[in-house]
C-alpha cells in the first residue's frame, strides 16, 4: 500500500479537523482508496502553542516555505486564509509540481484564473470543494454530476452566518442588532461582521459556482452584492404573511445580454423548498436544462464538514494524480482553453418582482398618487398592504408587491417615488425570485 | 479530438433522453471533456417504429447481441430494465471488455454483485448513478463527495410516485385509493402499482446506497419493505396536527448488532428539510461522522433528469477509463476486497418512537387497559388524543405517540391490545424518525 504524504499550512479549526479526520477515519479511508495518507508536516504560527489534536510524528515548523519546499510532501494543503502570503506559498507550491487543496475562497474567487492556469502549466490539480459551502460537496456535484447539463442558473445560501441572523429575526421582538449581537456571542459572527453581513464572503462562493456553472472565468470584481442590515423585523413579518421567506441569496443566471452574477437579499415563496433551508445550514441550487432542479443541503462552515471536503479533495487529488491532464476533471470544470470572458450584466438588466416598502403620510390621495408614479414606468401591483406605521402613529405602512419588471424602471419609479413629500425615509426594495417554482 | 462509441440497449423515455443530450447538448459536454462522444448502435424492440428523437447516422437492430459484442463500441449503456436479458447481455459486454453504463436499479440491486466482480476481473467500469433517484448525483455524493466519512445512517425519498401520492393525501377529501387512481391517470403510477406503492423500487435504490455509505454487499434480500397503502387520510391528518409529515423512507443505519435496511411509512417533524420535500421529487439525506447531515433533492425519474445521470456516467467513463484500476473509484465506494458481509439486523430489534392509531369501543375503562397494557412492556406515552370516530359515532379514535421502544417490545404490546374486545379492526402502527434534529 502507497503512502501519500501531506503537507499542512495551518493548524486551526479547519486545519485541526483535518489532521483528526486523517488519523481517526484513516481505516475507513484506506477501505475506500487502498493508500495510506500521512501528515508530514504542518506549518503553524507559534510552535509552543498547546495543540486540540495529537501531532505526534508529525514535523511542525513556523516557516511556511519549508511545507511547500518539501521534497516528501505530495500534496500541499491550504487552510490559512488570506489572499497575500497563502498565494504566494501555493504558487511555490504548484511551481514546485506539488497538488493543492485549499478552502480559502476568497483566494480562488479572486486569483484563481492565475492559479489554474499555474497548476495547468506544471501539470498538477488544485482542488478548492471546500471553499464553497463547507461539507456540501457541491462543487463536485456541479462540475460532475451534472456534466451532461447546460446549467441555466443557480441559487444559494452561501453564508450561514447571513442565514442564522435572517432565521432568528423571525422570532418575536428580534431585530438585526439584536440578532448580530447573539450570533457574535455565539461565534456564528466575527466581530467585524462585514464579511458575512454585507454579501462578500458569499460573492466569493458565488464566483466560483458561477464559473463552474457556465464555464466562465473568475470575475468576483463583477458580482453586484447587497447586505442584509437594513432588513427590518417589519419586513420580515410582512414576507411571512404574504408567503415568503426572506433569505440572502447568491444567485447566477444566463440572461441574453449575458451573466448575471449577484448576491442580495431575496423573497422566497415559501413553497420552494430552499425557503425552508434555515439556521447556520448551506444549501445550493442548481438547474440543468436536462435535470431540472436539483438542491445540495449541509453545514457551510465548521471544522468537521469544511475538512470533509478538503479529505474528499486529497483523496480525489490521489486518484487522479497519475493520469494524463487531459482526463483530468479540469479545475474550473470545462477545458481551460474552453472559458469564456463573458460579459456580466449590470444589476439594473434584471427582470424579476419586487416587494416594496415605504412609509408614507396617511394622507388622502397619497395611494393615488405612488400608483400614479408606477403606473408612469410600466409597473403593476401584484398585490398591496397598508397598515399603520409601527413606529409613527401618524403614518402608514406600505407594502407593495410589483409585477416583472426591469430593474431600471423600478429604480426610476423608486426615485421618483422618494420625491413625494408623502414618503418618508427609505424606501425598502426585495427582490423576489421564484426559483422555477 | 478523440471520439468515443457508445451502444444502446433500449430506446424507450430515458434512451431517447440520452440521445437528445448527446446531441443537443454535445457542444457544451465537449467543453467539458475535450472528446466527441457518439451513439453508434442502439438496439430497439421494433425497427419498425416511428422515434421521438432523430436517428439519423445511428445503426438500429433489433439483435440486441450486436450491440455488446460491437467491435467499434467502448461503452455499452443498459436501459431496456429487467434483470434477465439485461443481465445476460451485459455480462457478454463486461466479458467482451466494454465499459457499462446502467440506470437498471433492480439488475444491480439483485445481481450487482456478480456483476462488479465481472467488472473488476475484466478491468472495466460499470456505472450506475441514474439507478438511484433519477437525476440527483447523490452515488457521487456519498461515493466520492463524502469519501473522508464514516457514514452513520441514511435516509431517502426515493420513490416519486409514492411521494406524490402521500403529498396528494394532504388534500381535503382525499384517500389511498382516490389519488393511486389520479397518478395512474397521469401516468405517475403503474397500472399494476405494487411494485412503487409497497416500497420494492424503494427497496432496490436503498440496497444500492446502503452499500456504498457501509461498503457492505448487495442485500436487497435482507432489506425489510412495507407499503403505504394502508396509511388513511386520518393518520395523514393527524400527523398533520401532531407537527409530522408521512413519507416513505428508505433507511440504512449501523446498529451495534450490524445494519438496518428498510423502506416503511415514517413519521418525520416537519422542522427536518426532507419533511418539506413534495410531489414526486426525490430527496436522500446522508449523515457523515465528520460532515453531519447532508442531503440531495431533485428529479428521482423522467427522461430528462435520468439521461442527466446516464450521460454524466459515460462521461465519468470516458475520464477514467485509461486509468489503472486501483486508482479508479471502486464499483460500490469501497475496495472489493474491503467488503463486509455484514450482518443485516431482524425489523424487531430497532428503537424508535411510534405513531398508534386504534379504533375503541367509547367505554370507561378502555384507556385505563390499554395504557396498562404498554406499560406492562415498559411503553410510555408522550403524546394522547382521542376523538370521535369518522366512521362510526360509537367508536373513538386513539392517537398514541410513544416514547423510545425496542419495536419486538412495542409489537408485544400491539398484540395484547388487538386481544381486547374493545379494540376494533387493524391497529395501525407508524415509525417516527427524528433523522438528527
Amino acid at each position: 500500500m502507497k503512502t501519500v504524504k501531506i503537507g499542512l499550512l495551518g493548524l486551526g479549526t479547519v486545519g485541526g479537523g483535518t489532521v483528526e479526520i486523517i488519523q481517526k477515519t484513516l481505516p475507513e479511508i484506506q477501505r475506500r482508496l487502498g493508500q495510506r495518507i500521512e501528515v508530514a508536516i504542518i506549518a503553524v504560527r507559534d510552535l509552543n502553542r498547546a495543540r486540540s489534536v495529537d501531532t505526534t510524528g508529525i514535523q511542525l515548523t513556523d516557516q511556511t516555505e519549508e511545507v511547500v519546499n518539501h521534497p516528501d510532501v505530495d500534496i500541499v494543503v491550504e487552510l490559512m486564509g488570506g489572499t497575500g502570503l497563502a498565494k504566494t506559498l501555493l504558487e511555490t507550491a504548484l511551481s514546485n509540481g506539488k497538488h493543492v487543496v485549499t478552502a480559502n475562497k476568497a483566494l480562488i474567487a479572486e486569483h484563481g484564473n492565475e492559479l489554474f492556469a499555474l497548476a495547468k502549466k506544471h501539470q498538477v490539480i488544485l482542488n478548492y470543494e471546500a471553499a464553497v459551502a463547507g461539507g456540501i460537496p457541491v462543487i463536485k456535484a456541479v462540475r460532475e454530476g451534472l456534466a451532461a447539463n447546460k446549467i441555466e442558473w443557480l441559487a444559494g445560501i452561501i453564508n450561514g452566518t447571513g442565514n442564522y441572523i435572517l432565521t432568528e429575526m423571525k422570532k418575536p421582538g428580534a431585530d438585526f442588532a439584536k440578532v448580530l449581537k447573539v450570533a457574535q456571542e455565539l461565534g456564528y459572527a466575527e466581530a467585524d461582521p462585514t464579511f458575512d453581513v454585507e454579501g462578500i464572503d458569499a460573492a466569493h462562493k458565488l464566483t466560483i459556482l458561477a464559473s463552474i456553472a457556465f464555464g466562465i472565468e473568475l470575475q468576483f470584481n463583477k458580482v453586484y452584492t447587497e447586505g442584509i442590515s437594513k432588513i427590518s423585523a417589519d419586513d420580515i413579518r410582512f414576507a411571512e404573511m404574504l408567503g415568503y421567506e426572506i433569505k440572502h441569496l447568491g444567485m447566477a443566471s444566463r440572461t441574453e445580454a449575458g451573466y448575471s452574477l449577484r448576491v442580495h437579499p431575496t423573497m422566497v415563496p415559501k413553497s420552494v423548498l430552499i425557503a425552508n433551508v434555515s439556521g447556520v445550514m448551506n444549501a445550493v441550487m442548481a438547474f440543468g436544462d436536462h435535470v431540472g432542479p436539483t438542491m445540495y443541503y449541509g453545514p457551510g462552515a465548521g471544522a468537521g464538514p469544511t475538512a470533509s471536503s478538503v479529505v474528499a479533495d486529497i483523496i480525489d487529488v490521489i486518484r487522479w494524480k497519475d493520469q494524463p491532464q487531459a482526463d483530468q476533471v479540469p479545475g474550473l470544470g470545462f477545458a481551460a482553453d474552453q472559458l469564456e470572458s463573458a460579459p456580466v450584466v449590470a444589476i439594473d438588466t434584471i427582470e424579476t418582482s419586487y416587494y416594496i416598502r415605504c412609509f408614507a403620510k396617511d394622507h388622502t390621495g397619497v395611494l393615488a398618487k405612488i400608483t400614479a408614479i408606477l403606473a408612469a414606468s410600466n409597473i403593476s401591483i401584484e398585490h398591496l398592504h397598508q397598515e399603520p406605521c409601527s413606529q409613527n402613529a401618524e403614518d402608514a405602512t406600505l407594502i407593495l408587491i410589483t409585477n416583472t419588471v426591469k430593474e431600471s424602471d423600478l429604480n426610476t419609479a423608486l426615485a421618483a417615488l422618494s420625491e413625494l413629500d408623502a414618503i418618508e425615509e427609505e424606501i425598502m426594495r426585495i427582490r423576489i425570485e421564484t426559483l422555477g417554482s
